[in-house]
C-alpha cells in the first residue's frame, strides 16, 4: 500500500513519518494543494489524503479514477469544499476527522477567559513600554462567577468539567440535553435565561443561519452588567459591531474572540505588509478587553496529530475493508 | 468607634466604603502613607488601618499612645516593616490579613500557564502586526500533561483542584504532607522528582534563603525537554539568568513569571519615560516564551476586598473585645 498526502503543513509532517514508521506504509509528503495539476502526482499511489479551505476541483476527481484511486480521506471535518457528484461519478468513497479533539477548543476557550480576567493583554502592552503598575488592570476569579455553557455537546461539556474544577458556577443551555449535565442539574429553560443569569457566557453552538446571531445589542442589553462572551464556535453569532459598542461604553467587560464573522481572506494570512482594511477588526484588536486570536483554538499537537493520523487510519479500513467509520454519506 | 485607614489605593475605596456602610462605622479614607506627619490626622479616631511597603517610623507609635490610639491594623501579610519594640513600648497591638485569597493566586497560575500553552504572548504580538498566521505558534493542551505542584499549603491546593478539573496528571511535593492529597496519593518523595517527571513546575513554596534556588542550571538538566517553570511564589526560587538560558536555548518550552529576584523598585511602577537598566529583565520581556507580569497574583477584586475588610473586621473586635484572631504576637 502506497499513500500520498496533500497540503501538508510543516507541523502535520512528524506526525505523518511516525504514522508511517509505525505502520511500516509508505506516506509521500506533498506541501502543495490537491488541483487538477498536482493530483498528477498520485499516480501509482493507492490513496490521496488531503487538507485544504479552497475547493476541490471536479476535474481532480476524473484524474483520480483514471490512474485507479477511488478514495478521498480529508485530515479536517469539513466537506463543503467537495463536489459529492464528481465522486460518486468516479466511484470514490471520502472520509473526514469528525472530532480533532473537543478538549483544544475547551481549554482554548478557558485559556482566553482567564488571559481576559487577569488582564494579561493590557499587562502585556505596559510591560512591554515599561509600565510596571498594577492599576486599574486588577483582576477578577472564576470562582467568584456563574459561567452559562450554550451547547453541552462534546466541546461544552469538557468545558463544564473545567469550570467545575475551578469552583465557577455553572449553568447550562442546550435544545437536546445531555443526560449527565441533566443529572447535574445544570441546564437552565432557554438560552434567554442563560444570557441574563451569566457573568461569563461562552459559546459552544453551531451557526444558526445567515442574519441570526446570539449576541446582539439587543441580547447585551438583557445581560448583566460586566459580562464576559467568549466565542470559539462561528463568527456569526455575534455582532461584532455591537459587541464592540457593549465592551467600550463598559456595559460588558470584554470578551475573547477566536472567530469572527469577516474572518475569511484575514486568519491564517500575513496582512503585515499591506494596509489593513477592516476598521471594526482594527478596533477589536486595539482593545484591552477583547482577546482576538486568528481561529487558534483547534490548533494543538493533539489535534494535528490526530487530524494526521486519524486520516491515514481511515484510508487504510477503506483499502482493506471498503469501509471506515469515518465515510462520508455522498447522497445526505 | 472611628476609625481612619491609610495609604488607601483608589481600587479599595469601593470596599471600605461599603464595609462603613454595612457596619454603620465611620471610617476617613486618606490616600497618604502613614508616617510621622500624616498619623496627626489620626487625632480623635479610635484606630488606625494601614498599608505600604515602605517602613514604618518609631514615631508614629508615640503619637498614636498620645492620641491614646492602641490598636494598629495591617491591611496585608507581612509586618517585617513594622518596628515591634515601637508598639510594645506604647502599648500598641498589631493585626494582619494572614490571607487574602489562595484561589487569587491559584487562579493567576493557571492563566498564566493557559497563556504559554497558546502562546498568547506572541499572538497578542502578532496580530498587533496584522500577522494572523497561526504557525509556528502550535498549542499545547494542558490535559495531556503532568504538573508538579511544589509545596501544598492552601495556594498548592487550590491549583491542584484545578489542574485536576482539566484532566492533568498531578504530582506533588512538600516536607510537610497535607492529609487530603496525601489520601490522593499524589506525593512523590523529594523535589528532585518533582522535577524530573513533570511537564509544567509550579512553585507554592516559601523562600528558601539567600543563594538557595529551586529552579538553576543543574536542576534545569534535571527537567524533561520542553518543560515549563510557573513562579507566582519568590522570585529569588529561580536563577533567572539560568531559566532565560534555557528557554532562548529550546530547553525548557518557556515559563511564566509573576516573580522576579529584582523586582524591588521595578514591580508596580512606571518606569516608561527612563532608561531601563534591568538588561536581563529586558531580555526576560521581550521572550515570546515567558509571560512576565509585576507581581499580580494577589491582586483580584476578591483578594482587595479581603484585605480592605478583614483589617477592619479586626480593629472592631480589637476594640471591642481586647483581642482578635488576626493578632500578631509581638514578642516572638
Amino acid at each position: 500500500m502506497k499513500l500520498i498526502d496533500f497540503g501538508v503543513r510543516e507541523d502535520e509532517k512528524k506526525y505523518i513519518q511516525e504514522w508511517s514508521k509505525t505502520n511500516n506504509i509508505e506516506v509521500k509528503i506533498v506541501t502543495d494543494l490537491l488541483t487538477p495539476e498536482t493530483v498528477k502526482m498520485a499516480q501509482g499511489y493507492d490513496g490521496i489524503v488531503a487538507y485544504q479551505q479552497l475547493p476541490y476541483d471536479e476535474k481532480i476527481f476524473d484524474t483520480m479514477n483514471e490512474f485507479g484511486i477511488h478514495v478521498l480521506s480529508l485530515r479536517n471535518v469539513g466537506v463543503d469544499n467537495v463536489p459529492f457528484e464528481a465522486l460518486k461519478r468516479n466511484d470514490i468513497r471520502l472520509t473526514n476527522v469528525p472530532s480533532y479533539s473537543p478538549e483544544a477548543i475547551a481549554e482554548y476557550s478557558v485559556a482566553g477567559l482567564m488571559a481576559l480576567l487577569r488582564n494579561f493583554k493590557h499587562m502585556i502592552r505596559k510591560v512591554d513600554q515599561h509600565d510596571f503598575r498594577w492599576a486599574p488592570d486588577i483582576g477578577r476569579e472564576l470562582n467568584q462567577l456563574t459561567v452559562g455553557v450554550a451547547g453541552t455537546g462534546r466541546i461544552g461539556r469538557a468545558a463544564i468539567k473545567i469550570y467545575q474544577g475551578f469552583g465557577a458556577k455553572v449553568i447550562a443551555y442546550d435544545k437536546f440535553h445531555n443526560p449527565e449535565i441533566e443529572k447535574q442539574g445544570l441546564y437552565v429553560d432557554d438560552l434567554d435565561t442563560l444570557l441574563k443569569e451569566s457573568d461569563v457566557v461562552t459559546l459552544h453552538i453551531p451557526s444558526l443561519g445567515k442574519g441570526h446571531t446570539v449576541i446582539n445589542k439587543d441580547t447585551i442589553a438583557e445581560m448583566k452588567d460586566n459580562a464576559i462572551v467568549v466565542n470559539s464556535a462561528r463568527g456569526d453569532l455575534i455582532n461584532t459591531e455591537e459587541l464592540y459598542d457593549a465592551v467600550a461604553n463598559g456595559k460588558l467587560y470584554g470578551a475573547v474572540l477566536d472567530v469572527y464573522e469577516n474572518e475569511v481572506g484575514v486568519f491564517n494570512t500575513d496582512l503585515s505588509d499591506q494596509e489593513f482594511s477592516d476598521k471594526l477588526l482594527e478596533r477589536v484588536i486595539k482593545s484591552n478587553r477583547i482577546i482576538l486570536t486568528p481561529h487558534i483554538a483547534f490548533y494543538t499537537t493533539k489535534a494535528v496529530k490526530n487530524m494526521a493520523t486519524v486520516s491515514l487510519n481511515s484510508m487504510v479500513s477503506e483499502l482493506e475493508n471498503g469501509s471506515s467509520e469515518n465515510e462520508i454519506n455522498l447522497d445526505k
